[in-house]
């Protein structure tokens, strides 16, 4: 089977197509014919040396999430799985090939209306967004929810999943050029500009968040329920200021910093919770757990219209380096996925 | 009535006794007869001006707790309470003082076998450890809990607290003289040592820490469940790599700093909580919920002798400004008494 392998660390040219022998099913585990896989930051992280897989999982070959089909069972499944049946899920990385074996616990069915192609926008997006809006940041109808990076694959899916909580989505990028498209998903789109305060610079979006906020309630203080930041570095410390009490914070990503300078005072008094979360190295059972709700109480919203991926642009598996160095670019708005 | 106002903001001499007409009971509240009260960190910083009593509150009274008796009911009084009952409880301020009045839904109790002075060790040392660790910090048998500041009386709770849930209680002092009596309350007692990591000098407690968590489990990074952090600053970037996965870190102090710098990339990948909590502020309805989980999970505790309050020292009330110069002096360990 084709497979893209990491030759060293550094470049996209370091991603090269090889041949490999196609695995077997092991105990309760599923073969996967693979039909499209997508590019998560994590991949691009993981070729240049800084974020190995973790241990139990094919080192060399990048991916965190694939669409396919079932090929085969392994022994011992008993769960309502069949071969043939289209099936979506996450791995901790080696889904850049053509065939993958997982977990039969760990696989979603594909929504019935999308194509591969479709699909293969949902699972790393959609279950991150999920994840840390619903399960970890308990987002509930009204809340009003600040998102970082708003125009990556995962601000996207928590636009979508905001609007369909029935909450008020605000979505913050560095790239102007995204700004309208942004405004179509998100409640209110705002471009950071970087502002200097108190001899520190900061992405500066609190002033556009704050108007906004005001135009809601008359009051713009304290007026956050809940941070997807997944941006991280000094984002975190220009949203205390504008979180209400007993505001959450999840911090899913680090583009923009790995440590960061915060007022642990506004943390206290606002008794405020900075929730740091991952899917990658999760426990199977708790994985499975999430991956459960997910199928409960998401994917009927996609039957529903109320969610709908976004694929910005798809490349071949060969062409695994363009899609890297697409992505690197932060042109997309949405997934870039490739076919396998 | 006597009461100690705060006249401007300054050293203790800004104590002054004074004589003020007595309270009368409003609707559904209490007339208590004060019998002691006791002294904390907040006030001193109310009487340097730094940290002002919450709205609806006395502003120029200094005081958080009291034990006393009831001396009359207000109109609409409906719960369990007689004239002549021994209370103990909560207020956001004022109290140093004769008489005070109180919500009837904030008051607890005092244990039959403690008189007022020891009862006054209670309130705000106990509830706040068992808030912090159990309410916000979900602490469970079997837990490994990092308390910093573990001399405070509110460290002395949380050993207790910890021991009486059965789990490992490490506490980290500055005062190598509190040594011994750390070594008592605690599984494991550390005095930290100012270290230079990086360039940046931390609080030193993390190799002590590191060699008695070995001696539990052969394995040290990763072992803490909990971190009850007293100080803030930077012990919270020092106690992060200690933590387990999903570890929680519930800040209620910030004597050692209020801002640090954080590796916000270590509560990502361990999934860290950082909980920002304080008593103070919050809502009538949300302080009798922790007032009754206390009397129902706590309060049963001092009967049995599993909690047992330490009084340090006891002052008059006359002498509020001497009781607010020992404990600017660090020499206590326990509660420092204020008899009314």
């Amino acid at each position: 089977m084709k497979v893209i392998a990491i030759h060293g660390a550094g470049g996209p040219e370091t991603l090269v197509l090889e041949e490999r022998e196609k695995p077997e099913a092991p105990y309760r585990h599923l073969l996967i014919k693979v039909h499209a896989t997508a590019v998560n930051r994590a991949d691009i992280m993981q070729r240049m040396g800084f974020y190995p897989a973790p241990a139990g999982c094919v080192k060399d070959v990048p991916g965190l999430e694939f669409v396919g089909q079932i090929q085969s069972l392994g022994p011992g499944c008993h769960l309502d799985h069949r071969v043939g049946d289209r099936v979506m899920g996450l791995m901790p990385g080696g889904t850049y090939q053509e065939y993958l074996t997982i977990d039969e616990s760990l696989v979603l069915p594909i929504p019935e209306q999308y194509d591969f192609i479709k699909a293969a926008a949902i699972p790393e997006a959609y279950i991150t967004a999920f994840d840390a809006l619903v399960l970890q940041g308990g987002m509930r109808p009204g809340h009003r929810v600040l998102v970082s990076a708003a125009a990556s694959s995962v601000g996207v899916a928590a636009a979508q999943l905001i609007k369909a909580w029935h909450g008020t989505g605000i979505g913050t990028t560095r790239n102007a050029q995204k700004l309208t498209q942004l405004a179509d998903l998100y409640d209110k789109a705002i471009v950071c500009k970087s502002t200097e305060i108190n001899g520190r610079t900061l992405p500066g979006f609190a002033p556009g968040v704050r108007s906004y906020l005001e135009t809601l309630s008359g009051t713009a203080n304290g007026a956050l329920d809940l941070v997807l930041e997944l941006a991280g570095g000094d984002y975190i410390e220009e949203s205390l200021d504008l979180m209400t009490d007993r505001g959450i914070i999840v911090l899913v990503g680090l583009l923009a910093g790995r440590t960061t300078q915060l007022s642990i005072n506004k943390i206290l008094s606002k008794r405020i919770s900075l929730i740091g979360t991952t899917l990658r190295a999760r426990s199977l059972a708790e994985k499975a757990g999430v991956v459960r709700a997910f199928e409960k109480q998401v994917l009927p919203l996609f039957a529903r219209g109320l969610l709908d991926p976004v694929v910005d642009k798809v490349f071949r598996l060969d062409q695994a380096g363009e899609a890297h160095a697409y992505l690197e670019s932060n042109a997309n708005i949405g997934k870039v996925v490739l076919e396998v």
